[in-house]
């Protein structure tokens, strides 16, 4: 951590990547990607989300969400114009943001509406502020390879044609709320909603749906970007948690959007959704 | 309970009312308004759905929900034509419901198309049908004074501003998802959606959303029917329980469909949210 800063002057630009890291494991992905490229880095870590493990032996700064006066001196400090987003970030009440000095004068700019938007609106008002103030926002999909979902199949199991009705059904909902920037993700089996996902998380959606499945099988999640969400910060997220989740739930499988979600440890997805009998397939908006 | 039927001829027809009797404490209160006006009646029991209680000392019928032809013969062995639907009833898998001689009939007349449609469009069509077999489906809230939600307040609290935005916010994600058979209630606090019901139940929907509650109070529990709903069989529907869950919660209130939802015990409603501080407020389409 750097000692007290005793000026904001800004360092001399360099290639060197602020990592804007919040929770799971997606932000010490990229770290560890970014130290095998010896590409130089720095993380602001998010108080409370981003998990201690991931800010092991990097140079770092941990600050609260609100904070964004002491984030932006700390990159401008250490040279950063390029900054990437990774990792989930719990959205926090206004009591709990504290904003700084920095944050309430942005928060200003933005408009007392932003309280009331939407995760993406807030998250598309957060990079326009950061852009104003001289930073670039790139797309962590971008940096880690495999990362982004692509259409058609991981691994070896295949939706047969009542998952491929769930998944259209799935699609319609999530599409249908879309707009309004809610629901990150829907589970459907034999044509009945289980359950939509609000901000609860997926972990806590596909725990619920277990018992609620009836009998004869199938199931599926499925998880679409939102029209408005900001692929530089955030899109729908699957790893392995997801694939033993989903499992525990007795689902058959998982549709994400190709082009518009993140596969966390593919290699590990593919291998989980394998040996534990669910599909898992990449979407495209033109196919179902 | 009647002895096995010799024959399947009806019984003359007559004034008397068949309940269709699923879970909750509806249907008891029907029974009990019927019996002080000394009207006849007869319940068919839906299988594991009833509560016993709903029961005692009445005449009655348990059937499967499968057991369509069971019941139909019952219901014109008492000379029964006028049915009303009571109760909440968890829709069964196709294993589940093991349909009898008729049923299968009935849903051979109504296609393969059943299975995969939402609850709106299966209780329609179940509707279509007992029509097509000379009975008239009633609503129960024209038997059961009280039971329809009225427009405005019920109790002494009031929505503040930030919860009339979160009602606002509630109403136009149920009518996102209405159309689409899905959504059975919303929880909206400052402005985020905590939570969507599917088929969890608004008792699951509230318990999850208390820990997903930001600082800073408010919050509403938002009740919507559904284009498609068939108000002869199924509105959504508040009780004691709910209020005393949402306060559980930490909500502000409840928003509930004027003319299109039903407050179960109603005096006791008031008592609860009164005691408890919360408002409850029926809300007309045009007003928000």
């Amino acid at each position: 951590m750097p000692g007290p800063a005793t000026t904001h002057e800004a360092a001399p630009v360099t290639d060197k990547i602020g990592i804007v890291a919040g929770g799971g494991t997606v932000p010490g992905q990229l770290v560890a990607t970014l130290r095998d490229r010896s590409h130089p880095y720095f993380i602001i870590g998010l108080e409370g989300q981003v998990q201690p493990e991931t800010l092991d032996g990097t140079p770092h700064l941990v600050v609260r969400l609100g904070a964004v006066g002491t984030a932006l001196d700390a990159l401008r400090r250490e040279g950063v114009r390029r900054l990437v987003f990774a990792g989930s970030v719990r959205r926090p009440s206004l009591a709990e943001l504290r904003p700084d000095w920095t944050a309430t004068r942005l928060i200003a700019k933005m408009g007392p509406k932003m309280f009331l938007a939407g995760d993406d609106a807030l998250l598309s008002a957060v990079v326009k502020v950061l852009e104003g103030e001289g930073f670039t926002v790139e797309r962590a999909d971008r940096l880690l390879d495999g990362l982004l979902a692509g259409a058609g199949y991981l691994g070896r199991h295949r939706a047969d044609a009542a998952a491929e009705a769930d998944i259209a059904r799935g699609v319609a909902i999530l599409r249908a709320l879309g707009p309004l920037d809610v629901g990150q993700g829907v589970v459907v089996q034999q044509g009945l909603c289980l359950g939509i996902e609000a901000i609860e998380g997926t972990d806590a959606l596909l725990a619920r749906v277990g018992p609620l499945r009836r009998d004869g099988g199938g199931g599926v999640l499925v998880k679409l970007r939102k029209p408005g969400q900001n692929e530089r910060i955030d899109l729908p997220t699957i790893g392995v948690a997801t694939v033993e989740a989903a499992a525990k739930a007795g689902l058959a499988g998982i549709a994400v959007d190709a082009g518009g979600a993140w596969i966390v440890d593919r290699a590990a997805v593919i291998e989980t959704a394998n040996r534990l009998g669910l599909f898992v397939k990449g979407i495209s908006g033109d196919a179902v």
